[in-house]
């Protein structure tokens, strides 16, 4: 196999030197170690479709990889050593950026905030941000349809991209990159493709939508009494601008955590209030009311109406920067204060604020010592939540013999409420088992399905999204 | 199989009166016209899914009936007479109007124009409407992801459902109703659900998303030199304003044929044109800028460039919606001068006035004595392209042996353009062979692996979308 592609893609096509190999064997947070032969880095389309018909021939697995910033291992190759990286990170050309037809067409290994720049460069943006944005990939972000922080305006990955050109596991190429914004010819592909996490086919470029760069913005800090009340305030800002791009709802423990740890942070706000909420709107022309004007307009009649304590909206672009990094630093924080079991959920929105009050006293009394929290993006009904373990617990023993229970209790409270057990992340390696203890047969039988379907071989990402047999991640 | 339903759903389930079935054996335009011994009628979906396990155990093929709309015959069974018609219009519920999550739960049988007046009632509206909006499902209008006029703005159905309840092919309930804004948990059903037309299982339910109802509007009627131009203007309103619902650009014949054809007409502007744009602007809350200030504010520079020859706003909804009766007159005008052959096509936008002037003049070229125009929505790149036949054409003759050359024609120029040969009908019977005749084949694969994964047995609404063997609509 890697003799062929050799010959058919030149030796830089084959990366085989084992240190070079090394760093892409794990995922970013250590949790999942595979081992693989070598990495394939093809240049273009074609070159992808070549080392795809060649493991259809040679019976080879394939696990395609763009920043390696997978939050469930889903980038990961196999244990078993038999699988191939397919690395599209060469694979990063911008090949046009329309700012009439707001789209632009990107190679699979496009990293996210080079995208950013350049949108910016021609006065538009592409209005989805993440943390790992510096390493991320477009492709990896459409095969897993991430998320972010400006889901509440603009949708995950799945609403901003246009077509899909892949590479599909008998080694054609699907060419949906012409963006038309009316087409029934049967099954929408793209569609299948966005969150795939590459078990389906390769993708190697997208179409993704650009919408207007930012004319100004502005950004509240509100402290209020509780979830309840902050999916109330969201409502009535909803149904009266469409301002709001970011809605992130934290609870004053948080907030400590945030000042006990980060160096010259400060409270927003001077009283002390149970629940706290981070809110930005922002206006993409001039004609559209100011931002300041939209939140004051807002905020004004909640204030007055009890239904909010205190607010206040930053009056410089460092105030605003200072809300977003307390926001920004949560994560960081709370793992100074011990090993947690972090979840990736989501609930309908209605249900979030009674489930994050309700979830959390669950899980302390189920769990004694333990303490729960959740916070972020209330109006996606995406929260993270975090149980962290009882003070002095060794973080091995945590990890190993706590944690996995924990997450299956949080897990049975979010199928209960009707929600889902990835909300952002996907299923990758990590939540395969629960998915498939979650979830209807019917939901499971209907994956196999098309995955056996289109990839009768099993060759494409094996081990990843749903189990197969012959499943080529086993030894 | 027949008793079998009646003995699980009661004698009311099962119509086999002939005349009561003949009916639903034909679609509306009278172009196809099939055979079935008897129609289902389930009132719920543990009905639907008893009938559907019904029909696997027995072998029995399963066509799926909704308001009977259809424009490429997609709900006529075939005419073999062994396929069973399942209508879903008992299933009529609207089962929840949420007006704070801008939600709504409707069953599959539910008429759109009844949804429209159970949204308004609660001040909403669900933004999607066309033509058939007094008989058309939800079911159907989910099946087919159908579009309509306000695209533009919201979308075609795919970006309007948030959830698909469906029974499988093997009899199973899939319940994705809960409209969850971020869900990772592998290929998203509910979006392969939606255009599959009946072909993956039966769509029982949907839910749909809501908006504010609308507070004002204005609409324009421009007077322009043609497609280019109309193109221009409207890039320079969406750089400015997100008001802009509806953008329909007509030839001047198309004008003059309505003149011509319904009484009482009158042009809108006193000169005369070569084309014409009819525009609407549409404000959601009272703080939005009125719309005819919106209109003025865009249409006054344009005017004083030249890019536009003149132009007038309605001055009362009357004269508003006098403009819309022309734009909605075309087709009917048009069909009293001829026969012709409708093409429902999609090219990328900024290629569509382009393929407008050149399609027409290909075409007019390779057959002579026909006419060929187009009109319908530039902004969706979506235009009803007709091809008239030759004055004096025997009408049997033109749609038996003509209109096909002519269509198969008009859908390489399509291709040419890397445009869609169905933007928002769909493929149904109609489109089946020229889909197979025009696509990659990695897609007619990857469409028949999807098929065969999910209805092994190919008794969902066989011989519509892709074909299989075994075809249970064959002889």
């Amino acid at each position: 196999m890697l003799d062929a592609v050799r010959s058919a893609l030149g030796d830089k096509a084959v990366i085989a030197d084992p240190d070079a190999i090394e760093p892409w064997l794990h995922d970013w947070r250590g949790r999942y170690h595979g081992a693989s032969p070598a990495i394939l880095a093809p240049l273009d389309t074609a070159g992808v479709a070549t080392i795809v018909r060649l493991a259809a021939e040679h019976d080879v697995a394939l696990v395609p990889q763009g920043g390696n910033t997978s939050m469930v291992g889903g980038a990961t190759p196999p244990a078993n050593g038999r699988a191939l990286i397919l690395s599209l990170r060469r694979m990063n050309r911008i090949r046009a950026i329309d700012p009439v037809e707001n789209l632009a067409v990107v190679e699979a290994g496009v990293i996210l905030s080079d995208l950013h720049e350049a949108a910016q460069a021609q006065g538009r943006r592409f209005p989805l941000t993440l943390g790992a944005k510096g390493s991320a990939t477009l492709g990896g972000l459409a095969s897993t349809n991430a998320g972010g922080t400006q889901v509440l305006r603009f949708g995950t990955m799945r609403a901003l991209v246009a077509g899909v050109e892949a590479v599909l596991p008998d080694g054609q190429v699907h060419d949906g990159l012409s963006a038309l914004k009316k087409d029934n010819r049967g099954y929408d592909l793209d569609q299948l493709l966005i969150g795939a996490e590459g078990t389906l086919g390769v993708i190697t470029a997208v179409t993704v939508r650009l919408v207007p760069a930012v004319v100004d913005r502005a950004v509240a800090w509100v402290g209020l009494a509780g979830p309840d009340d902050a999916l109330a305030l969201l409502r009535q800002m909803e149904a009266q601008t469409r301002a709001i791009e970011s809605f992130e709802l934290l609870p004053d423990e948080s907030l400590a955590a945030v000042l006990a740890h980060v160096p010259q942070s400060r409270a927003p706000l001077s009283g002390v209030h149970p629940w706290h909420v981070l809110i930005e709107a922002v206006a993409s022309d001039a004609y559209a009311e100011p931002p300041a004007a939209v939140l004051e307009r807002m905020l004004a009649p909640a204030l007055a109406s009890g239904l909010i304590a205190d607010a206040t909206i930053a009056a410089t672009e460092a105030q605003a920067e200072a809300f977003w990094r307390i926001r920004d630093s949560i994560s960081a924080s709370e793992r100074a204060m011990g090993p947690a079991a972090q979840h990736d959920i989501s609930v309908p929105v209605a249900v979030m604020p009674r489930f994050m009050i309700e979830a959390a006293a669950a899980c302390e009394a189920a769990f004694p010592g333990t303490h729960a929290s959740g916070f972020g993006h209330l109006g996606d009904g995406n929260v993270h939540f975090h149980v962290r373990a009882a003070p002095g617990t060794d973080p091995a023993c945590w990890y190993s013999d706590q944690a996995p229970f924990v997450t299956r209790f949080v897990h049975d409270l979010v199928v209960a409420a009707g929600g889902s057990i990835s909300a952002e992340h996907g299923i990758g390696q990590m939540k395969l088992g629960e998915l498939e203890r979650l979830s209807a047969p019917s939901r499971i039988a209907a994956l196999r399905a098309i995955k056996s379907g289109l990839d009768p071989q099993g060759l494409m990402n094996p081990g990843k999204l749903v189990a197969l047999a012959p499943d080529h991640s086993k030894p």
